[in-house]
């Protein structure tokens, strides 16, 4: 199978080497329009064509990789996928829910695989999320709270929930299986430009579950930590610890209710705490793989196309909620 | 001046102790309605008279301070205020916003001093705090973060604003000397009675400040940080540190307006932290003084009865809010 | 049983608040030559008796814990022993190791328990590093590394490593079962009197173990860490941690021998710690009732003269090895 | 000027990255005896010559940069000396002092530059450390202690002080610019190639300041700390710190000595701490740069070979004691 990517910036390069990595297929073009770029390409990887002819590009290859600025996605990856071409979109997948349903729809009729790149699923860290939440070891999940803040670069077009909370939701997505229902979000811009630099997101579920995550481009101090509290243990990710990223704290509460009803006691329990070893393998090359099989095996991949629409969806709501006074978004 | 305390329980135990340590006035009678509190304290504080009876107690003391359960406060500050008596309240001031407003105001007919013990106000961080943004260190406060978790004894009839937001409610107005104008909030119960465990609220301010509450009584790990985002500089508190609880950032951004307007830049700058040696006498004494020092200099304390009925204004709209699929409610 | 209580200074207060509470036992009087002290201890505790008369308060007790200075403890452990009482030191025992063996003799011709307040061998932290060990999950204890520092009290009689490294002698022996068979120290003096605020510690063993103490007055950083290394497992003590003071990696090396035998290869392994949780007891109390059914069942305290003893061998070889330029000093 | 580096390892090809990226000489001529490593050298600079014959290397540079095996050096950095160009060796500089001290006086009667790679002293952590000190922020530096402990690879022919105590040597010198009189030295091989995976360092010097490294190839957790103790300020360098490595502490104790000469007090005083913003400028960047300079400049580097030389005579004495009991041995 040939591989191709569009783009050939930061990102780009990124998925440049880890397609490059990959043992069942092969990189086979990249299509940027800047030629300059390509040429840089050419010197690291001389076996790989390219161009900056989009139909000249479509011929070589079976499967495309799109890593270009986000409201060119829809436009291309349609193109790709009426040529019959594999397609997998970097996060976010579009600038509309709309448009994230019409791929959908058209990669469905035609039979491809569609897959957007939330590559934080692929980390050790939300891998070994997953496996303790499939296997019961964190029984039931009550919340998920994630703190994503640092001081970072304001953009121009988008806020800082459609630059963080994209990662949130979708890692939400992806561990509790659930969508949720409502969404609501406040925020505030300190630029003129009226863009929110720090906003606050809260997701709603019917199974009376609560998501909520701070996000900051304003934070003197980074923070990535994600708390999920399940009724067995609870989980405690923090992404910048070097060797201590998870933590299990078989820690929990007991709910005794007295017979008077006046009073609802907690049994505060603390036990040992698991701090798993996690697999380093990185995360983007995971992604490419998986990528490669779900084309060859026909399966789903993890980050499916499904989760990508749904992070626009949820970062549509949240803008509406947060232009209507943090009103209550049904999805 | 002689001082009575109401209530010995665990509070009231700290009020008698550092009650007693003060100089410029002295700790006379204690009123409780359990004998057998009052004997432990007798052996204790055996010039210190112990009374079950109202009035006895008040013909004793000139100033009072009041360590009993929320839904009493209002009553007895009522009669003590009444009775002539300056008053010091516990934390929440009264049950409703509406009995708070009428102590103040029956404080300020009278004369008398009223005062609600946010003792928060009182710590080597908060008034390190005040002292940064009172001396123009920290510039215009943009924002304040705060996050107050970790895994708690669920209370029987208040939710967990309550419990932890009522610090961060009184911390704010502290620092920034400014009502917010609305307040939202969401939250969830994990338990049959209805009452949150998790709950998150944000102030929103005329002056588009923000403040933005964390709460939880479910985490499994205990955080209690406090960003507060000024345009000059921003305070990281940790009150969890032992010796490092305040660190300021000489971070910041720079917005450069570009001419095309479709850019923001920001212009990523961090320079030295500082670390100031913070007072470590204990809250509770110096708030004891304060409120002596109030009464006899005829002076307002840090911890007004403003901020306590605020507090519980506050308060009482996010349940509002919650029970409101988090609308904004205005003050 | 009756027991009583020499000395009632800053840890005589610890010891006769956790005699106090002890079941199997009674507190029946208290010696100190300050009538002042012993005033303000009959207010607390009425029942206990009081006295300045050495030879009364022997009439009225079977075991007696000293809490005096070191240079007193020998001769009063000796009276209390020839007088026929079960005798608790407070560490260090003596203030030469012939006096501590001298002591354990008479202990032993009178059929009496000797034993020396090392507390911390009853602290959760190194009893969970006692189990680990003795169950095998360490391995064979290869070496033990101590970091004890920060900026300290300067005593005018006993350098650093009297003060600080006492601790970390106890705790080796407790855990490895294995006597040193030599010493070296180097150490520093910042003051005109020449006593070591700052002094490293290395004991040797004869199954090519090693220990080694870092003691310091004059750090800026507390710091209070442990390493044990097993080939098994090792863990790390971090005592100033709050709730996760042990941790037990599952991290080796596996020598494998080249052929060449010019290299020797480490395949660097890490897998899940592991943070037990620990018994939250209070140290001293639980070393109390040690002392207390050493006595009643007649067997050895965990804290045994022989620890006790040893700490002051080390701790004179040492001084020695100091002022002997390093030497390596046989015990 | 033209620049050749010989080496083209690991190290070799940071040199070659750094060495190309400077302004005031340019990177001429890569020497290496396996031409398969060449080759890949050639695709990244095309514009750099190479080539696997010294003699046809040596024509075309004015300065070499030798990143070769440790055993190689010597003969190496003579034969470019004796060729008339300056030099730059990699640490540790040779395998003996005798070595060293040869090619300084080659370099010194040529009047070439030479100068040993201890790229540490070039990080904006060092450099922050030496401000402070030459700028008597800190006062009589006292003491040194430094931790350099984690689970490394085991090395088939130099112990671990020759790996790591390399580091804390070369900086010692370059802060306190002092040479010390005397080493000593504890460690223990856990392999039986009897080379040591742990060992601890010490350093005497005249002037009363001692200086103490731990290493470790065998611990499970990873510490880089270093303690700089002067008599006005203290400083903690912790080098796994993303943002906060240097914190200097206004901390420190004043001494007042009691008539009666039996106590000697401690006026604990701890003050405001500060975390100076360190440059971020990569060290072998900047070291590159020095190196370059000094030859333009006719003037001594940082790195000087006095340090490389000095490093070498340290480790060669540390040998020395640890085969001779810890004994102290004079330099």
């Amino acid at each position: 199978m040939n591989i191709g990517v569009i783009g050939y910036g930061y990102w780009g390069k990124n998925l440049v080497r880890n397609f490059y990595a990959q043992k069942k297929a092969s990189l086979k073009a990249v299509l940027d329009f800047d030629a300059k770029k390509l040429e840089s390409l050419q010197k690291l990887y001389p076996s790989v064509e390219i161009t900056t002819d989009l139909e000249e590009f479509l011929k070589k290859v079976d499967a495309v990789a799109i890593a270009t600025p986000v409201f060119t996605h829809y436009e291309l990856a349609k193109k790709c996928l009426e040529a019959g071409k594999h397609v997998l979109v970097e996060k976010p997948m579009t600038s509309s829910y709309a448009q994230a349903q019409e791929l959908i729809e058209i990669a469905e009729k035609k039979g491809l695989t569609l897959m957007c790149d939330h590559t934080f699923l692929y980390t050790g860290a939300v891998q070994k999320m997953k496996e303790l939440i499939n296997n019961g070891s964190i029984g039931n999940v009550n919340y998920i709270d994630s703190t994503r803040i640092n001081l970072g670069l304001f953009q121009p077009d988008v806020n800082v929930l459609w630059d963080l909370a994209a990662h949130d939701i979708s890692i939400c997505y992806y561990l509790m299986n659930e969508k949720p229902v409502a969404v609501q979000a406040v925020g505030i811009s300190h630029t003129n430009n009226g863009i929110e630099n720090i906003a606050y997101l809260t997701l709603h579920y019917a199974s009376n579950k609560i998501a909520h995550f701070n996000c900051s481009w304003s934070s003197p101090v980074k923070v990535r930590q994600m708390l999920v509290g399940g009724d067995k243990k609870m989980i405690v990710w923090n992404d910048l610890e070097a060797t201590e990223k998870i933590k299990v704290y078989d820690t929990g509460y007991e709910l005794k209710t007295e017979e008077d009803k006046t009073k609802i006691l907690v049994d505060y329990r603390v036990g040992d705490i698991f701090v798993p070893k996690l697999d380093s393998t990185e995360a983007l090359f995971t992604m490419a793989q998986d990528f490669i099989e779900a084309i060859l095996e026909n399966k789903k991949p993890s980050a499916t196309a499904e989760i990508g629409a749904l992070v626009v969806q949820v970062l549509e709501a949240s803008q509406k909620s947060i232009k209507n006074e943090g009103k209550k978004i049904a999805l």
